[in-house]
This record gives C-alpha cells, sequence and structure tokens, in this order.
C-alpha cells in the first residue's frame, strides 16, 4: 500500500548499503537508517557509530531529500551497548577514554553539520545518545510508546550530544536539568510538551501518518527547503561544535573516573549473574 | 461602552493618519493600525508596506502607550499579496528583488527597534510575514479561530521576520522547522503552547477582554515600562538586525529563482482561470 | 517519618546557622535555608539578603548536596520588604539606591555561581525577587497552590535577578513580558507549562513527594552530578553576571524615580491607614 513504511528488513529499491545491526534503506526520496538490533534493545555498538556516520555521508550525496533515523522492534535505541566501555585495548584505559571521545565528536559532528533534513521516528523508548542528539534534528515523531531517558548520573557520565546546550535553551534550565543531571525519563507527551518531539502519534497509527506526511514533505522545491534550513542553522553551527567539543572532553575525564568504573562493573556484574 | 474596541472603520477621536488599506487609530493612548483590505483578506501591498512603516514612525511619537496591530473581517491578515511579485519594472527582476529585499529589511527593522510595547490582537488566520514578525511583538493575543500559517516552501520561499532565529528559540528547533520548513498551520491554542501567542481567547470576547486589558496596562507608570521593555529587548538587538539582513538576502535570490517563479506562475494562472 | 521533610522550626541535626526570620537546617546531605517570616508572608529584609549570603556561602562548603529554599506558611515569599526603601541613610537617596543596587548585584552573583544543585521549594504565592531568581535555579517544584507575581511596574521598578534574559529564553518573548512588564500573576501550572516550574504537585502531597525525590537524588555520584551541571551552566554564567549588572544599574535609577518614590509613598500610606 502507498501509505506503508519502508520495510528495514528486505532490500529497500534503491540499493541497501549495510546490513546486519543497522539497515540503510532508500526509496521515495527519503534515505532510512534504522537500528537493526532488536534483541538487544537496538544498544549502539563502536561498529555501529562507524556505519551510521558512513550512512550519514552516503545520504548527504544520494538524491534523497529527508534522513530519517527510526529502530526496529520494541526500542528505538537504548543508547551505548556498554561493552563498547569494557574492551580496553593495549594502551589502557587512557587510550580507550581518548580514542572513544575522538569517536562520539566526530559522531556528533556529523549530525550538527548534516545538510539535509534529519527526521527521527522515535518507535519505542529512546535513551541516552539517541535522546541527546534529538536537539539536532529537524523533525521528531514519536510513538505513544517512547520514552525519553537520559541515565547519565548513576552510570557517572555526563550529557553528550550538545544536550547540555540545546535542552535547557528548549525547555528552561530547570526541566533540562532534572532530565540531563538527574535522569528524570519523560513521556511522549511530556517531551513534545518541552520542545523535544514535534509530534506525538497513537502507536497504531505512528507508521501510516508519519510516512505519508514525509512522503508529501520529498514534493516541497527542494532549493527553498535547503535555503530555509540553512537560514535557520547557520547562525548556531559554530556554537554547537565548541560544544560538542567540551561535552567529549568532560566526558572522556569521566570515563577514567572512579564513580564510572565502578558502575560499568555493577552493570557487568549483574549481566554476569543472570 | 468601555470596553469596545476603537472601530476602526470610523474617523478616531484623535484623528485618523490613514485610510482605505490601512486603518490608523489613536484613543486611551492606545495607537491601532488596522489591516482594512477584508475582500483580499487583508493581504499586504507593497503600499501597505509603506504605510506601516509611516504608522509606527507616528505612533513612536504621538502620546499612545501601546501600539496595536489587528485585521479587520474575519482575516488577521493573509501575508504578501502576491501581486507584489508581478509587476516587474524596467530594471527587471533583478532590480525587483534588489528593491523587495530592501523594503522588506527596513520595514523589519522598525519593528525591531520600536520604542514602545508592540501589540498583536489576532482576529482571524494570519499567514507569512504576519505570523513571523509576532517574534518580535511584546504581546500576542489571539481569537481561537485564529490559525499561523507560513508556507514558504510551496512557493519557493525563506523565512523572514527574524523567525528564522525567534521561533527555534521560542519552541525548539524541531517545531519550528516543521512550521517554517515544512508549512505545518498551528492552530491558536498550539501557537500558544509553543509561546509565539501570550494568550488565546473565545472569538465571542475577544475585542471585550482584550481591550479592558489593554487599558488598564496603559494606566501603568510609562517610565518603569519603558524601561523594564529596554532591559529585557536591549541585549538582542543587534543579533536580530543581523537575522534580518541575512534573511532579506536569502529571500532576494529565492525571488530571482526557478522554483518562486513557477509557483508565483501557477498562482496567477489558477487566479486568471477563476 | 523517613519521608517527613526537615522541620525548619526546631535545631536540625548537623546544627542550625542562623535562626529567627531565616532558619538554615542541615540532614541528609541536603541543606535547607528557609524564609521564616510567616506573619510579613516571608518578606525579605536587608538583614535576610545578607544572611541567605551567608547561608549560600556556608552551603557551598559544607557536605551537603543539595541546597533548598523554601517558605514557612502560606506564602512562599512576597518578595522585597518595602520598608528595605523607606529608611534613608545620611548619604540621602542617591547613596541608598546606591547600596541597595551593589546588595543586590551581589545577592544575585551568588546564585549565579552557586556551586552544587540549587532547589526552590515553592510552598505558597511567589513575588518579586523569589520569583525572578528561579530562572538561575536547577529544580524548582511548586505547590498547586503557589502562584508567581512581578508586579514590578505598579511599583515603579523594572526586573531583577536576571530575569530579563531567562524568563524570554525560557518562555518566549510575549509570555516574558506580560509578566515582567505588565504583572501578569501566573498559577503553578502556568508556571510550569512555561517552563519557569519543573513540576506542579497537590498542595497536600508536596512534601512528601518532593523530599523523598531529593533524598534519591543526593545519592547520585557527586562528581558526575557536577560535572554534568558544570557543563550545562559554565556556558552562560558571563552573560548572566553581565545581564545582573545591567538590571541593577537601571534598577538604581528606578529607586530614585518620581514614578518609584510615588508608589513606595502610596503602599506607606495604606499601610498607616490601617
Amino acid at each position: 500500500a502507498a501509505s506503508e513504511p519502508p520495510s528495514p528488513a528486505k532490500p529497500a529499491a534503491d540499493g541497501e548499503q549495510a546490513g546486519g545491526d543497522l539497515v540503510v534503506t532508500s526509496e521515495n526520496h527519503i534515505t532510512t537508517i534504522t537500528f537493526n538490533r532488536p534483541a538487544k534493545k537496538n544498544a549502539i555498538t563502536t561498529q555501529m557509530y562507524r556505519d551510521i556516520m558512513l550512512a550519514l555521508q552516503a545520504a548527504s550525496k544520494d538524491d534523497s531529500v529527508l534522513t530519517v533515523l527510526t529502530g526496529n522492534g520494541d526500542y528505538y535505541c537504548s543508547g551505548n551497548d556498554l561493552t563498547n566501555f569494557t574492551d580496553i585495548p593495549p594502551g589502557g584505559p587512557e587510550e580507550k577514554a581518548r580514542t572513544n571521545a575522538v569517536l562520539l565528536r566526530e559522531f556528533v559532528d556529523y549530525f550538527i553539520d548534516f545538510p539535509k533534513p534529519l527526521v527521527a521516528v522515535v518507535n519505542g523508548p529512546a535513551v541516552g545518545i539517541s535522546v541527546t542528539i534529538l536537539g539536532l534534528f529537524d523533525l521528531v515523531y514519536a510513538s505513544d510508546r517512547a520514552t525519553f531517558h537520559t541515565p547519565f548520573s548513576p552510570l557517572g557520565l555526563s550529557p553528550e550530544g550538545c544536550s547540555s546546550y540545546t535542552f535547557p535553551k528548549m525547555m528552561g534550565p530547570s526541566k533540562a536539568a532534572e532530565m540531563l543531571i538527574f535522569g528524570r525519563k519523560l513521556t511522549a507527551q511530556e517531551a513534545c510538551a518541552q520542545g523535544l518531539v514535534t509530534e506525538v502519534f497513537p502507536d497504531s497509527t505512528l507508521q501510516k501518518e508519519v510516512w505519508t506526511r514525509l512522503r508529501a514533505y520529498t514534493k516541497l522545491p527542494p532549493n527553498a527547503v535547503r535555503t530555509s534550513r540553512e537560514v535557520m542553522r547557520s547562525k548556531g553551527r559554530e556554537r554547537l561544535h565548541a560544544v560538542n567539543a567540551e561535552e567529549c572532553e568532560a566526558l572522556r575525564q569521566r570515563w577514567l573516573s572512579e564513580e564510572c568504573a565502578s558502575a560499568v562493573l555493577r552493570f557487568m556484574s549483574r549481566k554476569a549473574k543472570l
């Protein structure tokens, strides 16, 4: 049917660029990047960070008008796979922290600089980095099943994705602090009222309504869309890069902290006991 | 009765400064500028742009405390009269685009620099430039019949009135993008939830409630009002002028684009067929 | 019971640092500063300004994780005690205005620079300076009985506490203007919708719910909390100090104005007639 979403499980019309944990499809001038680790609640591995950057690079040059991120299964994305922090390289934890900070900074820079409208279709719970980068998106549509959770402090961590700047700007300092510092989880309706989500849809109609709307948006004059977006974004880009650099440096230090090591250990031992 | 609005159709107590498409009245320390082309949904002609600037100039110097913009009839204002773009001068489209950009920039500068509280009484649907400049107003009261629509992309255009800066700041980036890039029309309630409207009133009581409130506001100590407003505004004015200049330059180029020419042609041929 | 708030009326476990009009208690890693002039609706005297700064200074160095401001009785705080403006020193009104401006600037600077999360538990109506500084807090919990009122213009005054900057940023320019320039009083629900309040609780459960939540927050890894907060705040601090200085200078002039003198006289003569 015309209003069905592109199915990320099967090869797409214009060609599939990556399989496995990340599926990229292109159809009707929309490139869709799908988190595809449903058994792991779509947690992002180091490899997936790299694959998302490759997918964004390709999408910036293909004939698509919109780029969509979404998740396969119950979750949108549960954030970082914590195993990203546990396999220590020969250079030791310092090297690990440095490498991760460089990777994260490059990853977020891709979203800051991406030249086409970025759309998140948040099909279920979103956690961590998958929430914080939403402040860099052009459209955020969410299922009423979605939640938005950034539990940095319990893990000994601090916010990324420019959220330390975009969230207070968007929702005021005290709602941003309760979310980013104290880890309060938002419902989809709360996230919408606070400007993080553009619109909430009943889970049963999310796919139909969103994809119909997005296809209509692809019909708009492309240069006007590009100009409008550039006029809106150009002013803030330099500031976002500075914020990203500052957040990644703070995180690099956090990853080497006692608090963070203990939190990861607790997490791993809980896992081992299961 | 004491709670009736100044009637823009008849000459005002303190003198009417412009007739026809724009009516200016002054009463009870409130100067009211009324869009008065109800048969054309209060679309703004080039002449009206000039007359609004003259009216603002006069209002900045008269003994009024508040300056109100409102519309006569069903609409608040349907935005630019598209015939503004179709009568090409001897210098050709380039000259036309240049002249329009200069006029628009000067017009928006008047709102940025206006020294008294600016109030919009949005009596019905608002479109385009009449929506985007609301981010520069001090008070925006709307009928529950009002809607807020900025269909720039379908016309090959990009946003003005500093909205590319004021809207994301006010409602977050993704709600601003859906409105300014993708042309989503807001209800009065949505516009209020997103900070664009101060308060929504039932259409039947809008006039009575708003004018009663505004008359009370004119009784406040005028120097305190002026100081408070200046403390709030002085910080952002330079930035707003830079944004305005950037938006007008982007629009000058848009007006010369194929996309914009096609959109205006479609519009004119639809009109010719009626 | 475990979920009871620290009782500000009796000496606290870790020692009480100030009695009388301001009560400071420290318990469970939470330092609580309580406005304690219920017969005067917790209006702030010049002495209380000084005591609050001393209490903040002590709280920044004690072993507490959170610092809470709240009020004893029906009111949270009714703002400045107007007698602050009526006892004129030998140096005359100019000296008085200068001294008050220096005190206010120092007071607000304490909130801008405070190194730990600041929490307001707004137990009832809040007025003036007790409202404006909320834009500098990390968490603002309010009873559904609370209201938020900044009647500066009727008193010939202009806004402080950085509200001329934080409020428009948080709620958009026109909602901020109606509040700060035109003195519109907000309900707790309105203040929450506009980002000034983090969450509203029924008055009957406010204390239980808030203190349970705050105690949970004290259990979070302290360095992560500190880093997250610093990443969020460091960017804006310089700007806030500049805004504070500008607002205090505007107020110094306002305090010497005819409008302000008349308003204080009206207030004193109304009081004398009672």
